[in-house]
């Protein structure tokens, strides 16, 4: 056994089974261990970007890694923006990149670059070098261990060629993995008399504390208190929907944020991080707890954020709070406004769906308009690295195949990773994509305003404008492979997204808006 | 002045006129300072990779360095591949990324992560981090001179946004550039004596011996001296057609570079690298030059080639050499192969073209197809980081608006940076695009047969195919804004190749060729 199909029946005894791909000539024996290994599903992308991505919302739907497969550092490098959003996400991922030939490198051959430089900005808690044949399966086995943690992260495993090729692979064991900490009674009694203190508080959500379990413990924890109830401005992943507790993010505009904390004593921290601005604007607070507000954890990272807010619950003898009631909104109908478009999503969205929501601006009024659909899990953009929201869309219809998911994208966004498009067309995956195309980096036209320019005339606001010329997603969804509509009014965004949605495989509705008027 | 005012306009005293840009919140004020500064023209990217090989063509055309404007460490990761390119091509690029406020970093906000430790992989001479407004402009001009060189570089600088928005930004003076080191006359006679000697000897000349010069005076040298002349297989620049002395390449495989260094006894490098395979492959070597062959330096990539190739030749007292003939292929007829698509580029080539190609396996014809062309300049995938070939023509397009750029591209090539188009379309390049659709990474087909891979299948070639579904390279260019035609037979190229080129603006024509069988 060579040393690649070592790394790939390691791989498949954890239960890493798909792998999102963009391979070279350094990876070709990784690709043929495939028809050796048929547990082991590639998936290939265009562009790493897309694979890095949907290994990111691989993970965070299916709760078990995927791997990647990337070529040496200039793959690795395509891939970084989306293992940013993955390490900010806490997924678990085993980044596998290829390299040279252990004997090969000290030539200086063209592709030779410093790939530990790059994987230590993504992976900075576990990257490793494969040496031999003999060891790459142990290697691939701390990878997978190191990614699952808790916390997940990206796990980076760079193989060198001839590590691939050579012979001598052993598989290491299926591992044992390490029980959770225990829970931290005497924090628990910390948290709860601050709750019984009657002092203005809220509980702040982070990842581990927004699936069903945890957002229904903490909303009872919440309600019993009269606590408020916060998540992060960008979750991994979040459960919602009709007979869930509302959840209200915390706003991604610092004054705004400010404005949701303000008063509060008291910030418990499950598995969050304490609130601070996105960006920093000059004269601006970067960090947004007020002055006198203390902030306590009640679980971190590698908690159990879900069995500390039971436990807090009970301490609290806190029962059932208020969900969410079920209802849509009414079709809109007329002009085809931000507002017109998170309606009819809200109006259709079918049962048990996944949302990647990469929708920045346009995206403002979807929460309300969704909050009594059917249950779903919706994934934000965590860690601001734009073009993330079509390959996360990848990776959660592969991990979730009996799902429907819908890619709610910004224009400008879209166009770092449209080749996830066909990826989905090759894989068949049921994505809908909803394409707000306002011809414009419309945040940064906001931003460019909030920085305090002074001085930005039309020159500047060229660098922010996608209109000239006005791109046709559409056409570029076509020439992928889905199946398109364009629509420029309420009406037939409806009929069109009713039928992306009753299509099987995925299809791209494009939300046609005005465009963002020009000062002056 | 602040600091981004000061950093833009000492950019412009140093010539550095043009910024291949992508910018965020972060960099918003080195954008609104276009408007203050119309000296600096700002383009405007969809995807850094598009900007950084953008700034890589740009800057191997003018001889001088273009701006690159990158967001945070996810957008210098986008761009990371194209600078690792133009790290092999030893272009000169200053490099600008921005970053978060200095005040800000500690707070850990989603966008951060470690900036430096990229940069290093594209950037190993030069990263340097802005700290005040007052020494931004001198950061800038140390910025311009390290990217200068001689040799070439990309030089890095990272640009806290307080650092741009705070006032007190000083412009540094137009540098004084260093005078290149003299002549070594020493070892300009090492060399001739051994050209003298009448042993079996190739000259090797990289990069900065192939313009006009470089190539007259190594012709001679080789015409008297009976010595064989090559030139690095994937030069960043090469000066070549009617009226001046054909150069032969390395050949990619290293079985056939070897055929052709067979029997050296002296390999002379004039601003080259020993010739290396750039993959290893088991069992095969990687080191290409013959056991029993010298190898001899006459300049290095600080040095100036042309002088010394002229030295040489005049201490050889070497006359005039063979030049290429003027002379063209006829127009084919019949299937649209690789060689009919060569020969009708040949045949219908502009005068004072520039091509840029990234045309892959599908390329193996053009450079004999276009020997006899009227002169021009070829550039080459320096690095082998695909999806170099579109971004290096919208550079090249810039730099020299009068002369027409033919990129001819890959199919599988063209999906990592196709958002190229949009921004030819939008400056009004005139760039044609010629797409070599094959439908698969045809490359690799090949290479997963000369690495050794054994029971690859199926499973395995899927990875490497680009047919399920086909892509549809039209639609893609006309939803970006291109003029675009699809051609399935030798005619009907060759009417929409006089098309396009005879079309002002950015263009693309579509070879449709016939798909790679599979073996089995």
């Amino acid at each position: 056994m060579n040393g690649a199909q070592s790394l790939v029946r390691t791989l498949v005894g954890c239960g890493v089974e798909v792998c999102f791909m963009n391979p070279g000539t350094s990876e070709m024996h990784f690709v043929a261990t495939l028809d050796a290994v048929p547990e082991m599903r590639g998936v290939l992308a265009l562009f790493e970007g897309v694979a890095t991505g949907a290994a990111d919302g691989y993970g965070r739907m299916a709760g078990r890694p995927a791997a990647t497969l990337l070529h040496l550092g200039p793959g690795l490098g395509n891939g970084v923006a989306n293992l940013h959003n993955a390490r900010r996400a806490r997924t678990a991922i085993v980044n596998v990149v290829g390299d040279h030939a252990t004997y090969h490198k000290k030539f200086d051959a063209p592709l030779e670059s410093d790939i530990e430089a790059i994987a230590r900005n993504v992976s900075p808690g576990f990257v490793r070098w494969g040496t031999t044949p003999e060891s790459l399966g142990a290697d691939a086995l701390d990878a997978y261990r190191a990614a699952l943690g808790p916390p997940g992260q990206v796990a980076t495993i760079v193989v060198p060629a001839d590590v691939s090729w050579g012979p001598g692979g052993v598989v290491a064991p299926p591992p044992v993995l390490p029980e959770r900490a225990p829970l931290d009674v005497a924090q628990t009694m910390v948290v709860a008399d601050v709750l019984r203190s009657g002092e203005p508080a809220a509980l702040l959500l982070g990842n581990g504390a927004l699936d069903a379990r945890g957002i229904e413990w903490a909303s009872r924890v919440a309600h019993a208190s009269g606590a408020r109830l916060y998540c992060e401005t960008f979750p991994a992943r979040i459960r919602r929907g009709a007979g869930i507790a509302a959840v209200e993010r915390i706003a991604y505009l610092g004054e705004m944020a400010a404005a949701q904390l303000e008063g509060l004593r008291h910030l418990i921290l499950v598995d969050a991080k304490a609130p601070v601005s996105f960006f920093a604007y000059p004269g601006r607070p970067s960090w947004l707890v007020p002055d006198d507000c203390e902030v306590h954890v009640l679980s971190g990272p590698a908690d159990d954020a879900g069995s500390a807010l039971e436990a807090l619950g009970a301490e609290l003898c806190a029962g059932p709070a208020p969900v969410a009631e079920p209802g849509r909104p009414r079709l809109p109908t007329g002009a085809l406004t931000p507002a017109a478009v998170a309606e009819t999503i809200g109006a259709l969205m079918p049962e048990h769906a996944i949302v990647s929501d990469e929708s920045n601006t346009s995206g403002l009024f979807s929460a309300q308009a969704t909050a009594g659909c059917p249950p779903h899990d919706w994934l934000y953009l965590t860690g601001g690295a734009i073009g993330q929201g079509l390959p996360v869309a990848v990776g959660a219809a592969v991990a979730c195949p009996d799902r429907p998911v819908l890619a709610l994208q910004a224009d400008g966004s879209a166009l770092y990773t449209l080749q996830s498009w066909w990826t989905m067309a090759r894989e068949g995956l049921d994505v809908t994509t909803v394409l707000f195309n306002n011809h414009s980096y419309a945040i940064l036209n906001m931003e460019l305003q909030r920085v305090g320019t002074e001085g930005a005339g039309d020159r500047a606001r060229d660098m922010l404008d996608l209109s000239n010329p006005d791109i046709d997603y559409s056409a570029l969804a076509r020439g992928l492979g889905l199946s398109a509509w364009r629509s420029t009014n309420a009406e037939e965004f409806a009929g069109h997204l009713a039928e992306a949605l009753a299509t099987p495989g995925p299809s791209l509705v494009e939300a046609v808006m005005p465009k963002h008027p020009r000062p002056g």
